[in-house]
């Protein structure tokens, strides 16, 4: 860990015109400073002001845990607080003196907690309540060459899961069975966490959200897929792929089927530098709407992933940013008949210097599995 | 699930001049409406305003997994929102049609992200953001029988672990790999998720949210062992023990640990009606400073618990709510020499028409385990 990401950060918030960044446990804490904190109530922040050095305010029973992480190796000040202290006075008093006036405008992470935001902006009256977004995104949307590495292996090791499903998915067994063995398996194949298990077969693969049911698996059922996992370093694998168990697919399945495959393919080879966000989500949504599948593919392309397993930039209609090398994102698309049966297929991949590197590389056609 | 709840917070909210309550994923959302959906960037909302239905505002996506849950059993209108459209214009005017007028204070979830909670205020210009906390919380505190039957259930499961701690906590092995098995044990023994596993080994059990690292446990070392995970019903278990491994207790160890366990005996016995939570606090820290151990006794007593391991009532100095029957804490004073050594002992209680019920029943005697 090095201190260079805390001054990119406080680089933008001057250029941004924002007075202080308050950023609570969560990836935006870890990855500028390498603190992976606990979400809990008692308030864990690092303020950057634009003006002087930045700060952790921390409860004293933490402290330990702070010296231990790699923010202990920054030189920060540590202002531990007692259990009956106020810690957002504690927090606003540093940040004022450093500024030499009190804060305007004051942006809180995005994902910090709402009792957390809010103390802060009692804690300065007058000031205003922005989102750490704009600041942060632009630096952790960008991933070093190392980050990319990291986002590798977590690709790798859920390939390896993917490589391993005839162990569990087969007819006769349900959702919550399967999904339990390969939660397992996540764990196995190389993360520390287990993020999300979605075994939906059947009706349930028209459901993207889909998690685990009672449902038992029957012959013939598509089945859709979607892992993820952390690892160590807190960089997040996520993965789907279509199976159909104990059959094989009929006419219409392989018709659309090989539709979503060309789709996804279409958008996965339009990154490159330059090429927006809208406009690889444009790719793959043309090719379903031009086979007339275009209603059933009802969510956006994709996602970045990091730290995060969402996070920015978001693979959207309406986002024109720009693909710069270094961001990393999921190419995701679905086609779901409701009530009846869907599919998705989804890898990781990285826009290089100039065009694409896949991190997931199982094979995407749909996989048959015996019964 | 019943409508009940959602009433109850209607009328509180009423009662307490709250025009508009607004609650994202988790345990809030949960409580109310029985809907565990997960937290992710796309809003997901349950918005309550004082006057007309309560509603949800969730992703397309996502409205069949709404539906599947007890959620879908309330007759709760569900506007389902597509990828490109603003989610908290479509709250903001249903909440107002609802109320024939723009909401004036609007509360939100304490733990809801910023960015969801400023982008429901900036969809109501002129609203006043507060917490939702002092509406939820004052039915979140008092647990049903039903609520206590879950966290007993709970606790049951977390106390077969510590009792199978002889298994794994052993000389030569390091914190993490003991951690290791102990996690598998957590959901082993009944839980379907790990919350936290520390295992804080000779000098480390002095940090009291230490978790895992890589030191190896030595003949005679301390260990602090706290542990805990979430049943299905979401309700949480929390419990540490302390434990002397490959040794015996030495003259000074067996001294201060004495006084631990009459200053944990001493808050549990003090539980009933009408107590505050700082009286409750107090009583363990009374008998640690009057046997002058008090400077290492560095947290609050304890903490709420029910479906987050953390919630309120908060057992502090400074808290004068009083007890109610129903409402569920830890008690789990500790002593820490800094850098040397350390110990807790927690147990979760119950409040009762009049007295205590304990729902962690191990020996709380610092437990000798052969090397």
């Amino acid at each position: 860990m090095t201190i260079d990401r805390l001054h990119a950060a406080r680089d933008i918030a001057v250029e941004t015109g924002t007075d202080l960044l308050v950023l609570t446990p969560g990836s935006d804490l870890r990855y500028l400073v390498g603190y992976n904190a606990h979400p809990l109530e008692r308030l864990t922040a690092l303020a950057v002001p634009a003006r002087g050095e930045a700060f952790l305010v921390v409860p004293r029973l933490e402290a330990p845990m702070v010296e231990a992480s790699p923010a202990g190796s920054l030189g920060l000040d540590v202002l531990a607080w007692d259990e009956t202290d106020d810690p957002f006075a504690l927090l606003a008093g540093a940040a004022t003196a450093r500024l030499s006036r009190s804060p305007g405008r004051v942006a809180v992470g995005a994902r910090s907690w709402a009792e957390h935001a809010l103390g802060v902006q009692r804690a300065l009256p007058g000031s205003e309540l922005a989102l750490a977004s704009p600041v942060i995104d632009r630096l952790r949307m960008v991933k070093s060459a190392a980050e990319v590495e990291e986002l590798a292996l977590a690709g790798a090791a859920i390939d390896r899961v993917h490589a391993r499903m005839g162990e569990w998915l087969r007819v006769g067994r349900t959702e919550a069975a399967v999904g339990a063995d390969i939660a397992a398996a996540i764990l196995e194949e190389g993360h520390v966490s287990v993020d999300f298990v979605i075994v939906g077969s059947g009706p349930n693969g028209a459901s993207p959200h889909h998690e685990l049911s009672d449902r038992t698996i029957e012959a013939g059922d598509l089945v859709v897929v979607d892992l993820g996992g952390g690892t160590s370093t807190g960089y997040r694998s996520d993965c789907t792929r279509t199976y159909v168990v104990g059959g094989s697919p009929d006419a219409e399945v392989a018709e659309w089927y090989g539709v979503l495959q060309a789709a996804q393919q279409a958008s996965t080879a339009a990154v490159r530098p330059g090429v927006t966000a809208e406009e690889i989500d444009a790719a793959a949504r043309q090719v379903i709407a031009d086979a007339g599948w275009g209603e059933h593919f009802i969510h956006r392309t994709g996602h970045g992933i990091g730290l995060d397993t969402h996070e920015a930039p978001y693979i959207v209609a309406g986002n024109d940013l720009p693909l710069l090398p270094g961001m990393a994102f999921s190419v995701e698309p679905g086609i779901y008949l409701a009530g009846r049966r869907g599919a998705r297929i989804e890898d990781i991949v990285v826009c290089t210097e100039d065009g694409v590197r896949l991190l997931n590389n199982g094979p995407r056609e749909l996989v048959e599995l015996p019964g």
